[in-house]
């Protein structure tokens, strides 16, 4: 149960917002003198507000963050340096943890709490600031999604989930379908029953739906298949544009080289440091497994796979990647509403929306590299190295190539590696694939798309480890971040007239200013559509990644 | 709260256990199938019981105890990795925790189970073995040592012990006794108060005794005294003796030259792997702070300072020290019951001689410098480099010299240093000493006892980070544990007849199942007094600790 992960688009709570907002039953006692604890002196979850219940909820949600951040500490050293002998008794605490929230959320005063705060809140509107009215929709919604599902199955998905890692970890190595199909199976099956009994509190009809609104607060499956069937349209057009205008250029000069990797990490960490990461709450490690996203605001520290010694570039993107996910991370509301609801990111289509802008859109301009190419020169000494030239590196990263790969795909045939899971996910889900078929459906999705077949499972189904960890109804963030990344950037370059040229200087004080001012600093003060159409004008379209599509490979 | 310190000794409890083992008020429900979340199979803690009871407080403290070894993975990243920025985000975070174990410890349904079970036990004693019975004495022990303790000061505790370790830390750099005695007045007024709570439940009259007991179950002031007077009275004896025996030898050969730190710390792991440290649950650490003890029997994690690259023998020293602490903990009852208040450590006295065994009694053996010295010539490069020999390592970690720092004393005067601290403590808890006074009565205290005056409060008071973490009675672990560990080599020796020739050849598999056999795997099954009796015929005497200096200093 990640807090970031658990909040559905409030319109569809309207109906339970007004069911439960009947008259307490019982009144809260006023509470005792605040004591934050020992955070930060001033609090908006400590400040006065006339609704007792409302003060007793902040007090409640403060406790609820709070574990949260333990989970992510436990977690991350549970992936990253605890010893193997750890391994069972870390998973029985980490899931005895998740129970615990659980059972603290969904204890019966908080749902009299709630009733009572609304009730206020309806009498007297006045004492409701914008602030505080969106902290209270969200523990609603966050209670909603929470309330009739089983402990046990909390318990069961945390558990899970990080048996997963090591059970696809450990598939690296055989590959073996058969052993997959039941862990996988498990997965699916868990991840059903969760849903379902959130469609029943929600009176939602698909198990998928509610799993993509719980890491997609709003976001509809309509919606989805409405935006990626343009963009498949779109890419359909220019992607064979794109392929001959490329075979009909001289290739970009391989980089292969030896770069050690305390270069890496130094070049790694200072360009995180240009795009504004502060490494006073956060840093950036290396580790065996796969990469760890989160964190909190007060302790952001990203780990990326090691490091490939033969190529830089790769894992400079997964720090670009990771470093877009960290200062959205850093930026949320930290000094008011440590922990609170509001202040929680807007979900895993924003999240990847700002990974995906530093990583491929800001992090491929021609600019960027004119930045990095002389101080690249001097890292790995290589003075006047053409394979090091800007114009060389922006070739070399903006290559298309169709492959099996969803991690090494290029920014144009990403979408299809995408669509692709979200189709087959969205159907293992609602049950019209059996996980019998998922191999066979999967090979053919990639002929059909890209024209490419995997040779094996690991190439195929078995690549990710998102279904592992039970993550089914997040890959739709990736493409629909990729859209949202290229509408903030088209409405970024005309507020930030000079953005180039900060860009080609490593200034990106401006860009992330606009971040903060128009996304970061609100939290969950507005729905990921009201946030989208203030910064942008528009709600979320398809054209704009085709026309960034079309103008970086086609002009 | 750490679970590991806060029992006492049964006997001063049969008044209370008796006031609480009235008739049940409400008869708990027949516990659910139990499930132990994702530990391994088989647990005496799922093992049914006839005392349904009995079953709740098992699952009670197994969650009790997660949440125990969760606050010790937050606190040792606290304290290694966390990045600064987190500092109060995370203090509040370990002291909610410490909240929530204090209040689920605390609430009233603890009492009524206690009552209820040890109502059935007193039925129905066939239903008890040994293992049942010891474990429902540590819950009640524990139980009562909480229960009237208000959860703020709780919560207060641990944030002053994490502020402690920076408090000590900044002091470093200005030696400012002023600050300092604010911070220790805090400090000593929060552990009284606590002690007080405790005074009035146990009926106990001395609140240092009452800190004491925390730290050493059964231990009191008395029996302290007594031990430290007899011990002080041998060493005013043989002291001289051996100042004058060292005087007429000719010095050892310095060993100070550069010895890279990871070869330091290569040597220090298998050091530990020798001894029979598991690294598969656990590891060897380096940090810029000050060692970090504890961890749990599954993720044995030890921390030492950073090597100093002049001296291998103080990494190698300090890794012996916590090698001993390690050895234990990977130790103490983990198949069956991980958890459970019977399976911890018996407290500081037992850890110290654990510790202290290794480190000065086996470590300083002129047949362990015959096992280390020919590796040593290999890992730092100095084939028969007389300063490596085993005649001269022995002779220089054996060397005498009276100085004003605890951490560099030798084996003799070391004492001297824990009973100043033993003293001190003592008053300044009971009132006969005010803060104010300290700083001189250290001064007269070093002096009067050996003869060396500290040059500044970093050298003198201020050099511990003890007092600062809130240990008001840890002190006088050491030198018990030191009393301790003479005790048991004197059986060992008799009970391993070839002991010695083991240890040249690196061989501690006999050593380590005897310590095994007699003190790990029994965890709190007995307590210090019976375990000491059972496994050395004696109860703690001084005696065999001035029989070990003799030999090892006079023969």
């Amino acid at each position: 149960m990640k807090i970031a992960g658990i909040l559905n688009a409030m319109s569809l709570f309207t109906d339970i917002i007004q069911r439960i907002n009947t008259e307490p039953k019982k009144a809260p006692q006023p509470l005792p003198e605040t004591k934050s604890g020992f955070d930060e002196p001033i609090y908006k979850q400590d400040q006065q507000h006339p609704s007792i219940a409302y003060m007793y909820l902040k007090r409640k949600f403060r406790d609820l963050g709070r574990m949260n951040a333990i989970i992510e500490t436990l977690g991350r050293d549970f992936l990253t340096a605890m010893p193997n002998g750890a391994y069972q008794s870390r998973l029985g605490q980490i899931s005895f943890m998740h129970r615990l929230m659980h059972e603290d959320l969904t204890e019966e005063e908080t749902q009299r709490w709630l009733d009572r705060a609304r009730d206020h809140q309806y009498k007297s509107p006045d004492d409701w600031d914008e602030w505080d009215t969106a902290n209270l929709n969200e523990m609603t919604n966050m209670y909603l999604m929470f309330t009739n599902v089983d402990p046990d199955l909390i318990e069961d998905k945390a558990r899970l989930s990080y048996e997963g890692r090591n059970h696809h970890r450990a598939l690296k190595e055989t590959g073996d379908w058969e052993q997959a199909k039941g862990f996988l199976s498990a997965q699916i099956d868990l991840n059903r029953k969760i849903a379902d009994a959130r469609c029943k509190t929600l009176g939602v009809d698909s198990h998928y739906q509610m799993l993509m609104q719980e890491f997609m607060p709003g976001m509809t499956i309509y919606d989805t298949e409405l935006l990626f069937n343009s963009h498949e349209d779109a890419l359909n057009k220019i992607y064979p544009l794109i392929q001959a205008k490329q075979a009909s250029e001289s290739p970009p000069i391989e980089i292969d080289a030896k770069y050690d990797s305390e270069s890496q990490m130094w070049l790694n960490r200072s360009l995180l440091e240009v795009i504004g990461f502060d490494f006073e709450r956060g840093g950036l490690y290396e580790t065996g497994h796969n990469p760890v996203e989160g964190g909190t605001v007060d302790d952001t520290r990203l780990v990326i796979s090691n490091v490939d010694e033969t190529n830089f570039l790769n894992s400079m993107k997964s720090a670009l990647h990771e470093g877009g996910h960290g200062i959205y991370i850093q930026g949320l509301p930290r000094q008011s509403w440590r922990y609170q609801p509001v202040a929680m990111d807007l979900g895993a289509a924003v999240h990847e929306s700002q990974a995906l802008l530093i990583e491929m859109i800001l992090g491929r301009t021609p600019e960027f590299f004119e930045f990095l190419s002389p101080r690249l020169e001097g890292l790995f000494h290589g003075m006047n190295n053409q394979a090091l030239s800007p114009e060389n590196l922006y070739k070399r990263k903006t290559r298309i190539k169709p492959g099996v790969d969803r991690k090494k795909a290029d920014e144009v045939t990403y979408f299809f590696h995408v669509n692709l899971r979200f189709k087959l996910e969205r159907d293992l889900i609602d049950g019209s694939l059996s996980i019998n078929d998922l191999p066979e459906a999967w090979v053919e999705g990639m002929h059909a798309s890209l024209g490419v077949l995997p040779e094996n499972h690991l190439d195929g189904c078995l690549q990710d480890v998102h279904w592992f960890v039970g993550k089914f109804g997040y890959f739709p963030a990736y493409a629909l971040g990729h859209m949202m990344a290229a509408q903030f950037h088209n409405t970024m370059k005309k507020e930030i007239p000079d953005m180039s040229e900060q860009i080609s200087e490593g200034d990106f004080s401006q860009i992330q200013g606009w971040l903060n001012e128009n996304i970061y600093r609100h939290g969950r003060l507005m729905s990921t559509k009201e946030m989208l159409k203030k910064a942008t004008g528009k709600e979320l379209r398809a054209e704009y990644l085709e026309k960034h599509l079309r103008k970086r490979y086609l002009d």
